[in-house]
């Protein structure tokens, strides 16, 4: 049970539902997040986490399996719901009426009976201006206020209002306990202005905002535009059109409405509307104007159900919940425009495959492979922010597992992961800092190695964030909040991938800034394991590697850096032929002597390369960094892997910088700084 | 696949369900009937089958349970779906709405879901009067007619416009494929003329009728008539009461022209009420009429959402389905009476335990134990109309089995069961009748003996009829329609028991008419195996018997009769004690040599007594019959029991009667005549 309180939040990996969590997480309160996916993509979850730097645990349930959704009731501390899951399609409800019936009135059911099986009594819900239908049947109900009588005219809004029709009666059976917040949506539009998370509907957009965003990507010939001839500005219909984050921030009203008459029971509904309508022709104009230019149109006849006016009177939301609307439709535009320009295909992505990573019913680390269906795919995790899979030309040149559970034993050396927060030997485990010593956990005789606890390799990033942002070029993010360790201060790291198929190139960018404290000590890198070998070698015996450094590190004989350079050994200057038992190399060598926490500004110059004859396969290693480590893997003693399974290049700053007054500066962030660094891995074939 | 065309019954062991079914068989309809029990009970069914003589499949499933329900469609060809089932108590409904919305919307659901993946697309929908509300909140609408605004104004009602709203949008979805008739009924009251089906409220009835019916039973004090001050004719409240049958009638009105508008598709409302309005007052004095005293009552406030007047329009069903009602508020308060009088407590019974007999997921034979907690116990299954058990003072003196499956098995030596329709031997299996010839099937070396093929030891009888008729006195009846069989003639067979506790008395009596043909021949009895041993001994050794009897029929070498009549050995005239292997008796004994096809008449004569001195047990057979067979089961060879388990006394007609001129007479009946006769076990402790 995690014992802070929750807000479920049931479809929140859809439209609506993902720019409420966006709100909430903003607003403070921590989410989580049900969704069966049927209609919506858990990458909008994945860049939640990064837009809001927040973990959002997340749980593929469908509503209609109690014992599933139970499960998420037991393990959190529950506090209220909201909740938006639904099939929503308009059009598709008068083809396939049972399935709606059945997924929405049941899915609230059983949503409705484990709630009060855990004595969960408050819930905003996720309804429609649909329910009134038309409205303008009767005399004076433009703008439409919640005491218009309802008459949904199809089963969409059918099953809306047989949902608050459950919630009404429910609140009769038990008035005191049952605390509902009934919101009433007219046109919700637009994206986050992240430009992150947007709408994604599937097959043909319904509404006219997606249409023409996709008609602007030319994904869609023309925009069709039902009947000019209705008695309005224009003579096209006016509809109430609200900006998706005014209606995520109605969502937050109503959430402290409830939380402050929760004493006394309630069940009230909401018009979410911003009380201004806009004819299709001025929402036209407005998204143009947002595009640059005017994109393709066509004006045909009425379409059956339509009516002329339908505009909220949202008197109500803003007595009683203190919410109105803030932004208008040009700006609605614009962050639409900048979702679909970000995302022309929505969540999907051509080259990108993404599937759970988790053991069954867990639904937080993602295996992302980019680059899929080229010769250069990489796959990455949540978990260490690691590099699962390098394939050049189909075939893997790095050590990884199958699953997330082989990443967190403790027999993993690392693989592919993300070192951190402070790669490398610390003498002692221990440094001074603004004065302080610091005693670190050691995990590596009387020192400590690549962080002892809460190392990186096996902490759940944030994320991640997958751009294609060229052609062949994709950028995948992930980030971790590292607060509360034994380190000093709080930091935030960013884990950057670019993936550049074309070249085979894979660039490493981290950095990390600090978010709470004076300053701490930082020293970042990746722990791939390279195996050049065909035909999937378990062995690095055969591979040639060259070091290109002149000077390395003086080791101590606990492997920690006297704070000397000395030269490289002639026999390691030259070619190396790796063999099955040697050379053992674990040193650090020196690629550059400057000395400062941001290096991104320098060159990437070459540090390592190798050469297999027999695949034919060639590896740069370059990077800003100092220094870089080779090992060739010698200590390897894995359940899948076994000594110089594979080898590694690990750029970084110098071993035990931080107790070495002229390396210091390299691995001490202060504030208003950032550590930075790149690596870059490329590939020949 | 059963290759009837069958109309589905949901709910259809309930009131108005059960109703349905009977006019329905009336109407030559083949029926199944799916039910969860949560509301009613088999025992409707056990009665529908015998007031009906017509087999009713019946499965027990929860409608929520698409798989149970998909199993149904598949074992039958279905035509059509009358859609009953669902949760009624408007007041309930208002404590537990979840409750209700699930189970009738989701019940339905996947019930249209099942038709749909079975191409099944007729449904009669029991809707009801409650989904206008309160109809006098417009003006005009009283009489209501179908045009009336829906509003309902409760749980119960919403789930019933619900669902008429899925109906229309799944009609509506594809308009030309399903037909639905949805029944909008008003006030049903009454029971079937019968007395053996009507309504069994559970709890305190919600509705005036059976609130009456248990005040004029003593089970309530007294009547509550809730506001006399309304502007009707006596000041209280005026509904339009429908006899059920008239209601049932109305179901298949509505599935006639369901069939003959099919080709088109069509979902439509039609309002089944009488069209005349009676107030409460009214009601009250018709049922107190048909009681013959005034009974109890007191006038208190009016309860919230009563209104004046609710009467049907009726005309729509009259003019469409040619159908109105037929029968009075009078007759509907007789018809209660005859019901409550006979069932006061509704199916409930005290002394008597039902439950299925079957295995897994069958559901159409009983266990039915009679004197439940008394000194004598009965127990009776469908299968061969069997006596399973009888203990006295908890003592078993009968062999029996756990399970049906093994009253079906081939070693099953007829244990307790029915023997039909031609008990005991017929000589080459060969008899005259009417001139014609008749070669029966051979069980029995060159002879057949309890009829070989379709012999009713594994026949399912339909039934039972349980009644408690008098203080300690029970009665279970069974039917049989044997027809088609290898024998001339088809039959309807009665097996009534009646239990006599204070007596510790089991009268078993036999009827038998011909349905048609001419003539056939017939011989029942019933074949119980006594064990009267303490301590469950297996062996009816110590036993000490007599039989009443001083002459016995020759027998021919394979136990068929010479048609003589024979002076019984002189150690068979005194008590015999039966030792572990002699003697061996398998021998037809004369009680008397009148010759009739029906012998109810006579006097019950002693056959046989047997008396256990360690038990302390007495037995004694009588019967109308001319003679018995007494058989000490030396022949047993069964699973459970071996030789000399028990032991048979069986009355019944001479051995081979059909071949001997001078016996005929007892074993040939013909029309206008019946078949009878009696057996009497009693037994002393």
């Amino acid at each position: 049970m995690n014992t802070k309180n929750y807000v479920l939040v049931t479809g929140g990996a859809g439209y609506i539902g993902s720019h409420t969590v966006a709100e909430l997480v903003a607003n403070g309160y921590e989410c989580v997040i049900v969704d069966n996916l049927s209609n919506s993509s858990y990458e909008s979850v994945a860049r939640l986490q990064v837009l809001t730097q927040h973990q959002i645990p997340f749980h593929k349930v469908d509503l209609v399996n109690y014992n599933d959704l139970d499960r998420v009731f037991s393990m959190y501390d529950i506090d209220s719901v909201i909740h938006f899951a639904g099939l929503k399609a308009v059009g598709e409800s008068t083809q396939i009426p049972l399935k709606y019936y059945h997924n929405n009135i049941l899915g609230t059911l059983v949503l409705l009976e484990v709630m009060q099986a855990h004595g969960v009594h408050k819930l905003v819900f996720s309804s429609s201006a649909t329910v009134y239908g038309d409205a303008t049947r009767f005399p004076n109900m433009i703008p439409i206020p919640e005491e218009c009588p309802t008459g949904p005219i199809n089963p969409y809004g059918r099953t809306k209002l047989a949902i608050e029709e459950i919630l009404k009666d429910l609140h009769d059976s038990d008035k005191k306990t049952w605390n509902f917040a009934i919101l009433r949506y007219f046109n919700p539009i637009g994206a986050h202005p992240s430009g992150l998370i947007g709408e994604d509907p599937l097959g043909i957009p319904n509404n006219l905002l997606p249409y023409m965003a996709q008609v602007a990507v030319k994904r869609r010939e023309k925009l069709f535009v039902f009947g000019d001839d209705y008695d309005s500005r224009d003579g096209t219909p006016i509809r109430d059109y609200i900006h998706v984050v005014d209606l995520a921030k109605g969502h937050i009203a109503a959430l402290k409405y409830l939380d402050e008459h929760s004493q006394e029971g309630l069940c009230r509904e909401w018009n979410l509307g911003s009380g201004h309508g806009s004819t299709v022709m001025e929402v036209y104009d407005s998204f143009c104007k947002a595009v640059g230019k005017k994109i393709p149109f066509e004006v045909v006849g009425r379409r059956a159900g339509d009516v002329l006016n339908l505009t909220a009177k949202p008197d109500r939301a803003a007595l009683e919940l203190k919410w109105k609307t803030q932004l208008d439709v040009d700006i609605a535009c614009r962050d639409l425009w900048r979702w679909t320009v970000g995302n022309p295909f929505g969540y999907e992505m051509r080259g990108v495959r993404s599937t759970f990573f988790n053991n069954d019913g867990e639904y937080d680390s993602r295996l992302i492979t980019v680059g899929k269906g080229s010769a250069f795919e990489v796959s990455f995790t949540n978990v260490g922010a690691t590099i699962v899979d390098i394939e050049v030309c189909g075939q893997p040149v790095v050590l990884g597992f199958e699953k997330e559970s082989e990443y967190l034993r403790d027999d993993n050396p690392y693989i592919g992961a993300t070192i951190g927060r402070y790669a490398n030997r610390i003498k002692n485990g221990e440094f001074k800092l603004d004065g302080e010593v610091f005693q670190l956990t050691k995990n590596d005789g009387s020192n400590t190695n690549h962080s002892a606890v809460q190392s990186y390799h096996k902490r759940k990033f944030l994320g991640p964030l997958v751009r294609n942002v060229d052609k062949g070029i994709y950028t995948v993010q992930f980030l971790l909040d590292d607060s509360h360790t034994e380190f000093p201060g709080d930091v935030l790291i960013k884990v950057n991938y670019e993936v550049n198929i074309p070249k085979k190139e894979l660039l490493i960018e981290y950095e990390g800034i600090l978010l709470n404290g004076n300053s701490t000590i930082m020293n970042l890198t990746n722990h791939s394991y390279f195996n050049l070998g065909a035909f999937h070698s378990e062995s690095i015996e055969g591979t040639e590697i060259q070091i290109h450094a002149s000077k390395q590190v003086e080791l101590t004989s606990s492997s920690c850096a006297t704070g000397k350079l000395i030269d490289i050994p002639q026999r390691f200057r030259e070619k190396i032929t790796l063999g099955p038992e040697d050379p053992k190399l674990d040193y650090c060598f020196v690629s550059r002597n400057e000395i400062a926490i941001d290096t991104r500004k320098n060159d990437l110059k070459t540090m390592l390369t190798a050469v297999n004859s027999e695949s034919g396969l060639k590896l740069v290693v370059t990077g800003t960094d100092p220094s870089f480590q080779v090992y060739t893997g010698d200590f390897i003693h894995n359940q899948k892997y076994g000594p110089r399974a594979g080898f590694c290049c690990e750029p970084g700053r110098f071993i035990d910088a931080v107790n070495h007054t002229h390396w210091r500066n390299a691995v001490i962030l202060t504030k208003d700084q950032s550590y930075g660094s790149k690596i870059c891995y490329k590939f020949e074939f």
